[in-house]
């Protein structure tokens, strides 16, 4: 099969309706035009967000849905991809990138060598969206102290790349059920259950920067009063709503930001940055066959830290 | 009568209960130590914190309660008072500084020649807590857009900064009462009545920062949604509480971020700027005698845009 009638038989599994359960569907891409490139999927991330689309949780789905967005996939041969001035094919390596490439949305992203397809998936939702507000507010430098609330695939990932920078990194969890792992396989300083008003009151304005990974409705006052003077909360996540009181905002000119994704600038940065310091997000690779039983555990927060579907394997 | 024994003698206006209601209390301080300043008060702005002190709104009054945060002073006679390395007292003027100061609790600052100690007050608060805020988020940049929501002592002041700074101000109001004059004498762009949804809507996404000064209970969405990619909304009010859509701020990374007062070498920079740009306080100068109307009328939001209570002709 040449690259060119390869889109007239395409294999994705797709949700029908808002069930958001997820079965094989054929579908047509365009014919090859000069300016497409053509990728084979090799993997995809499950997030958190694959779940709200697939069951229309913010109202404007459609259906049928093929849900997935971080993808890492292959050059196929034939077609060249041009990446700052550099043509990649399946065949040649340059520049210290191999042709693999990892997709979010339309942007495609270079994979250095070496560095696995299955890892790179993740860090194009989870790693980026963590990465790009920890470096807007100057988190990247040794010896801060680091909060990240809720340990799934965005927690873990900023645990890792605050460990990266040097920084003190607590961990603060509904339940402490993944604290001996925290500590001793992710290298977190600390862990803090979030009920314990104890340990919530020993953190009182000691940390630089919390990133609020929990799309879970939590309160805020209670993680404001941790932060130092001008300290900064940045929330990833979706809860129903924000909400605290103005003198844990005001008193100490804190700063709560909202952050979603990053630019492709820093996303390649992200990744170079990821494989020159062997970070690689904890996964659990599955196949496709798997990726209900896996969006409900992803609902369940039963995963350590981030399934991937191994694309290329299970859909052929 | 010497600047020693003065202070066995000392008249305020006090509240006993919270009731509020002020009247005359005699009083006495320690006796004036070699590292003492005897300042004699000539002017003391009137913010809405002097009516939340009285009240006990905060729960934690200690009555009799002299309140007054505003205030404006000349370094009595035989008093020095030193500051980056130069004596001011009574009778010398200094490097561009008269002796006279103005005070915010606990710290002094020096007022420039020529500057009415009456327009200098009330610049301790409501002057330092928007241009705190609006120069850490870079909001001096000529043809940026501001927004100033509620337009009173901290809103007004807000207005002329943004002037000043050249930016393209527009003003958020409960009521069209001020409109007229907030865009001629002020020097507003433009007037937005906050209900009026459609002027709302044809702002969407075209401020790069707003200044929230309205302590009153309103939403934040409406707000939000009015701010650029990358735009701050500095709350400076103590509303009961901030609630807003997790969308609203994610989506953009938008910030909201508090304040209150400012540092003491901004102050003085504030202070300066101020002198130097010819930017005075819409003040109504008022007899002590008037304050517990003066302290009603702030409840009410009727003041144009200061109240400074002439300390000196009506205390004596």
């Amino acid at each position: 099969m040449s690259s060119k009638d390869a889109n007239t038989d395409c294999l994705g599994w797709a949700a029908r309706d808002a069930s958001g359960v997820l079965s094989p569907y054929q579908f047509s891409r365009r014919t090859l035009g000069d300016n497409d490139v053509f990728i084979k999927i090799a993997c995809c991330g499950v997030c958190y967000a694959d779940v709200i689309w697939s069951r229309n949780g913010h109202g404007d789905s459609k259906y049928p849905l093929v849900p997935g967005h971080e993808i890492a996939g292959i050059v196929e041969k034939g077609s060249v991809l041009t990446f700052n001035g550099v043509d990649y094919d399946g065949t040649i390596t340059k520049g210290g990138y191999s042709s693999n490439i990892v997709v979010h949305e339309r942007y495609c992203f270079l994979i250095p060598k070496g560095y696995p397809l299955a890892s790179a998936a993740p860090l194009l939702c989870a790693g980026i969206t963590v990465y790009s507000p920890m470096m807007r507010h100057k988190m990247n430098q040794p010896g801060k102290s680091l909060g990240v609330i809720g340990l799934g695939g965005l927690g873990h990932m900023a645990v890792k790349f605050g460990k990266a920078f040097g920084l003190n990194v607590t961990i603060f969890s509904t339940s402490g059920s993944k604290k001996e792992e925290a500590l001793t396989q992710l290298g977190a300083d600390n862990f803090v259950v979030s009920s314990d008003q104890d340990q919530m009151r020993a953190l009182a304005r000691s940390l630089d920067f919390i990133v609020d990974t929990a799309s879970g409705d939590h309160p805020f006052d209670p993680y404001m009063s941790l932060l130092k003077t001008s300290g900064v909360l940045t929330l990833v996540g979706f809860p129903s709503e924000v909400k605290f009181s103005p003198a844990n905002l005001n008193l100490g000119m804190k700063t709560i930001s909202g952050s979603i994704t990053g630019g492709t600038k820093e996303t390649q940065e992200m990744i170079d940055f990821c494989a020159a310091n062997k970070i690689y997000p904890n996964i659990e690779v599955i196949p496709i066959e798997y990726v209900n039983e896996a969006l409900q555990r992803v609902v369940n927060k039963d995963v350590k830290y981030r399934f991937v579907i191994d694309i290329e394997n299970s859909l052929k």
